[in-house]
């Protein structure tokens, strides 16, 4: 695109090096800004910066907080007996917007990738292993990704643990809730069938 | 989405607040700043504020601009006997794409809809027809979109130039090049036939 002023030109570029944003998009959030008040923008920025130079990551769980333990490690209210272990941040907030856990968390960072150059040293498994051992954890949740990757890692953390007394498990897999069986894919299906649960007769 | 952290919670309700970007796209966008240095941040911030501070509005054709007078109407190499009228900025940008036009133009800002309550005096119709009798003019290309809005809007701009030595003109409007025809709308094709070229046959 050939834009005749350098300012938009700049803005543009700006926003079109965010993943996911083309040049057509930036320009759209770059117009509709133009179209709102000065203070809008200044806004926009600010909490941005803002947020970039103020955020920490938690000393315990490392994930994103505002403060140098998060809010969840913080909260008395929570099980500190159980730590859900996940990938990253991401995954926490959509567990959180479930209501069913009310553990403590533990983000990894990502996952054993040999492919990718990803060792577990570049991953909080140390960091997790000690938690567990000082902060007399009874159980830990493996919420990671069901990849091959995300096995290994799996695999590579119940290694570590294997001499010592805590109970692992990991998320359940199976088909989706109100998904239907023939959109299911083939590996998913049929470990569904192997792992599959006892139902309880009417009555029993 | 439940945020542990004030900072990415702000950070995400401005992203989201931009047309076309909703809460998970937000976050994914926070969360890549923050995977950058804070100079990123920064840089981004920074882009975006200096654009809206300083951008100017044409004072000639309301294009937008770094400077009173925009870089087209201040082109000496462009032929300044001719003016696009076009209703947006976006519509100059794609023009100029196209390396077909080498006139000046003139930035309307909309169409005259009344289910939308713009009226003439809500664009710059006056401005173009002042420019029009002042700059000596010679042709007006209307490069408006063919809807019941945008002729209406030409038909005024027309009837305002009634009395006026000018030649106006509307873009080409037919099937699309590369197109199909079966896939062509009918009022489009229908226009196309009653429309037609002459087609110069071979050695004439």
């Amino acid at each position: 695109m050939n834009f005749s002023s350098k300012l938009i030109e700049e803005a543009v570029n700006v926003f079109a090096s965010l993943p996911g944003i083309g040049k057509k998009t930036a320009l759209r959030l770059v117009l509709h800004l133009i179209n709102q008040e000065t203070a809008i923008s200044e806004q926009f920025a600010n909490a941005i910066v803002n947020m970039r130079k103020n955020i920490k990551s938690c000393q315990k769980c490392h994930n994103l907080s505002d403060t140098p333990i998060c809010n969840i490690c913080n909260n008395p209210r929570r099980d500190a007996n159980t730590i859900c272990v996940v990938e990253s941040i991401r995954d926490i907030l959509a567990i959180e917007d479930t209501s069913q856990f009310k553990g403590l968390y533990h983000v990894l960072g990502g996952v054993i990738s040999p492919i990718e150059g990803i060792g577990p040293a570049d991953l909080h498994i140390d960091d997790l292993v000690t938690r567990i051992r000082n902060e007399k954890i009874k159980e830990v949740i493996m919420a990671i990704s069901p990849t091959i990757e995300g096995d290994t890692t799996i695999f590579y953390i119940s290694k570590k643990l294997k001499d010592h007394e805590v109970k692992l498990s990991t998320i359940a897999r199976g088909v989706s809730f109100g998904g239907e069986l023939e959109y299911a894919d083939e590996l998913t299906l049929g470990r569904s069938i192997v792992a599959r649960v006892p139902y309880r007769k009417y009555g029993e």
